[in-house]
């Protein structure tokens, strides 16, 4: 990548090598971006009308919003009417759709995707190599292990898309799979490895496949004080 | 990526920034290729053979085929001797291996792997993150969810690999794992999560871990149905 | 990427087209860098201390050092710190954070991802996609399958991180899950898609969800020899 930073463009932070800037998009103050990132790529829509080179490109693009304090690493590629908040963190070939928003203070993974419109919130935690579908919804405080899938189409291919939303303070562990259209309740527990069919009660532990319920919050906080103490 | 167009491709679309497309490739009339892509990358025992730089890998690589029409995105990566029909969309980050064969009409989803001698038909839909191994067949018509994993080893680390083969209109869900020589027959259904060890009955829809047969998939679209309207 | 070579960096190697590597990092002779490659990427820390542009993030790099006859493809991105032994062979888009180590002859796949301290062994045979997060341990001989997931934290978010040690001679299948601080014993199988919540045993096969004990890796073998014949 050669480099091409949109004359539109405010960029008030550090751009630390060749990285595409595209459309009316702002990097906020004391923002890092790393090289080989790319903001502001048009929606598919645009890419198919028939562009010719990053100019035309950079004509059609609405650009996107990046807060200040942010770190957002090489191989990230972020879409256009994105909006995201203060001191995000994100890893490497990060992943995001237009229209998603993040708030501030988040963290994302390495190679994790918003794929489509999905909403985060502040102080979020998401690992490595989450798959966020269209229409997802995490709430402030949550925490997501590496690999998680999340889908939004109960019966594919279908016409009526459901969006996962996971509530404040939830937890989700590694490779667990989220159903479309449930819902994980407010400081929730889904084990490694379940898969959810069914919402997740609020501070409930979940656990299997398809995923039951086994303790409550409490009793897992519990253990976990035990477990760090070397039991 | 300084972006190299080998001197012997035969370039009919657009090549919206710095991109590498080695050997005879040949990009079809109206086919975007973003930047960052990698057409014609020579398979291994090329590589290997310790070219100093990109004219040597340039002279060493058969190139690729792709048709017309269709929309390469960045980070793309397509190996030598793959052929792709017309209309293929495909997102960021895609992978083809040498040898693989692309149906016309067909979407292949971000950071989706053939990782070797893969066919794909025409009307195939693959989501996001999805992995196929060398010997896989889709048949046209397909719709496979995100983060799918396809095996083709039955008994790792084994001499004798046996593809999966998921014939026509068959439907995967999300993250569902498909094991080394099993056939999906034609309009069967997988549940999100299912771990299928057996073949699959013509429309049928299997779920779980092992996968089982749960209804016929006429039942399937009449839930689908009721889904829909909103019950 | 437009392509940048560090000059404390010694290159006895070949770099194929653009790549960045930094600091006082050392690439074995007859090892084959490819572009768009990233060696010597600076850790957290040295990101946030607010360098400006490629010479100062070089300036802060600690440096890499990779073998002889390695091959190092597209997209990958080794942090600082790391120790690649010789004859190793990656795939594109691997990424390794600071401070791991591989051994020599080892292979490891696609976008396979060492996230933290990761110590791999020699003849190491890991596949496409795998996510070994800080502290795993992967002695000599082991084959891992693609997509699986191996975690470092029982009760998330917690503040005792356990790694997973995967003994020698082990064989992991596709898309298992590995539950923080769990051994695999020498010669284990896990089959693919099983989830591991406790030890296994030396010798013995696992199977399911959760993993449990299904035969010995005796019985394993003779059935891998019967299907090879064609049985």
């Amino acid at each position: 990548m050669g480099g091409f930073i949109s004359k539109r463009a405010r960029v008030l932070g550090e751009v630390l090598g060749p990285s595409t800037i595209l459309g009316e998009s702002l990097i906020g103050e004391g923002t890092i971006v790393d090289q080989q990132v790319y903001v502001g790529y048009p929606k598919r829509s645009k890419l198919l009308s028939n562009p010719r080179g990053l100019e035309e490109l950079d004509a059609l693009s609405s650009g996107s919003r990046i807060g200040s304090g942010c770190v957002i690493r090489s191989q990230t590629i972020i879409y256009e009417e994105a909006e995201i908040g203060d001191k995000v963190e994100m890893g490497h070939g990060v992943m995001i759709r237009e229209g998603s928003k993040i708030g501030s203070n988040t963290r994302i993974g390495s190679f994790t995707q918003l794929d489509g419109m999905v909403t985060i919130g502040s102080n979020v935690n998401i690992q490595s190599r989450v798959y966020l579908p269209h229409l997802t919804v995490i709430e402030d405080d949550v925490f997501i292990g590496p690999c998680t899938i999340i889908t939004n189409d109960r019966y594919p291919v279908g016409k009526r898309l459901s969006g996962v939303r996971i509530e404040r303070g939830a937890i989700i562990g590694a490779g667990a799979i989220l159903i479309a259209g449930i819902r994980v309740s407010e400081g929730a527990v889904v084990a490694a490895g379940a898969i959810v069919t069914q919402d997740v009660p609020a501070n409930k532990v979940v656990v299997g496949v398809p995923a039951r319920v086994k303790m409550d919050r409490e009793e897992y906080e519990e253990k976990k004080r035990r477990y760090e103490k070397g039991g």
